[in-house]
């Protein structure tokens, strides 16, 4: 069976890896990026360029969006010259875009009413995990539509759950940013705590490992943390984003999640003091004792 | 060569398989408790029985405590027909629960002073690890009397490292409880969330396993959690007394650790309603809306 062709609109840090995935495994790809230097480099390895978000739509079978956040989602898809616009009949919109899941069910229901199909897939993994393949992918959408992905899917991630109905994936991935920014505080916490007792954190990173503390944010981020290496990765900005996201969601369901909340503060406090570039392990930098 | 002696205080939920699994390995073991029943159980199975902790130590080349808290270490060590009363010359003494830091040190130095030496190496792995042998093991205390214990402490762990001097051991525990209670708390809060929004929780808890969110605790308490199953295991009211020597730990190094501060809040709150009996993952029924 052919591949179906696949449009493909954002290509930034996640976006760009994954659409060369694709590429690579035989789909046809159509491009469109707000800034032109992905989309060259894209073209040259054999992309085709599309001039509009709708003139995406129109040329393809599945369309994918990764974008930052909700408004942009909406611009691409809803705006003038957006997907919305361009759908073909039957064809698949995928957001694979973290935003917030009352927000992608609205946009869902838009392409539905244009005839199209749709799902969101918000993905876990980071650039590491985009660029080799081997992303968490959380899938909202119907069964049958999640199962026509699948080989498109499967060249991007390697961990492909559908979660529910439209929507479900991004609930989802809401659950996943809070146990990777509380993880990431507890083990910025402990290190501080061993640093600041004249412990090597190193050893106590290994001995933690072996125990009920591991975690894969463990061996990665205390890693970079115990190397003073906040290079993204993944961007506090963006991980604030995503806990703003956290705490609208827990409000609409009633839910108290102090852990979170915090986590919020955290990173309100590390982007509005100017360091919202580096990556979200910098969380352990606002434990330092001052002076 | 012969093994050494080893002298056991303390038969509780850990410390009753840790003397058995040392037993079985070929160590003679003299054993002390405080309550009779697991005495005479481990008697049964080839153990020999002293009258107090003073006579262990009498019989004993390596003198083992695991009991609750400080006050406990301090009475079976130093109180009147304490360890230290009767520790030979060169024996070593090893404190394998979790105390203070600072209190250790203090433990450490009177055995010092009495000719013996110390160690501090309290275990991460609960029950079944205890009884399977593969707890994480964090040693305080010199080298030498390290290398020299182990043969014993691979009977007990899989994974045993030695922190720094003595203290060293407590502190990197203390880092253990602060990590394991703050991913508690992230599962919680993302699993109460997934429920709340009517998404299965057993499904975000599998994808969620496959990317960054990756834990043992989002495995084991995880399941624990949604199974609504939180016979312990770790009891929360032993948690909360960590958290309470994380939070005498953290002041002592001028530290402020938001995180620590809240789970040792969440514990109040959960042992004050009267839940300390439940398994730590009981966190998450903090988060159960009311009514």
């Amino acid at each position: 069976m052919a591949h179906p062709t696949v449009g493909w609109i954002g290509l930034g840090i996640m976006g760009k890896p994954m659409a060369r995935n694709a590429l690579r495994a035989g789909f046809p790809v159509v491009v469109w990026n707000r800034s032109r230097a992905p989309v060259a480099e894209l073209v040259a390895e054999g992309a085709l360029e599309a001039a509009t978000p709708r003139e995406v739509a129109e040329r393809s079978d599945v369309v994918v969006t990764i974008v930052t956040d909700s408004p942009e989602v909406e611009q691409v898809v809803l705006g003038e010259d957006g997907v919305a616009a361009g759908i073909r009949p039957g064809a698949v919109y995928v957001d694979m875009s973290t935003i917030a899941p009352g927000a992608e069910r609205r946009i869902a229901a838009e392409i539905v009413g244009r005839g199209g199909r749709a799902l969101d897939a918000p993905v876990s993994g980071g650039e590491q995990g985009a660029i080799a393949g081997t992303l968490s992918i959380m899938v909202g959408g119907d069964q049958a539509t999640f199962d026509e992905l699948g080989p498109l899917f499967s060249v991007l991630g390697k961990n492909v759950v559908r979660i529910g109905e439209s929507g479900a994936g991004q609930i989802a991935k809401a659950c996943n940013q809070i146990v990777v920014a509380l993880t990431i505080e507890a083990v910025a916490e402990a290190l501080a705590l061993a640093e600041a007792c004249g412990v090597d954190p190193a050893r106590v990173r290994s001995a933690l490992l072996g125990g009920f503390a591991q975690s894969r944010i463990l061996d990665v981020h205390g890693e970079r943390m115990i190397a003073r290496n906040f290079v993204p990765g993944f961007k506090s900005s963006l991980h604030r984003k995503d806990m703003r996201i956290v705490d609208a969601t827990a409000r609409e369901a009633s839910l108290d999640l102090p852990g979170a909340r915090l986590l919020l503060e955290r990173f309100d406090q590390l982007c509005d003091r100017g360091d919202g570039e580096l990556d979200h392990s910098a969380l352990r930098t606002l434990i330092d004792k001052e002076g």
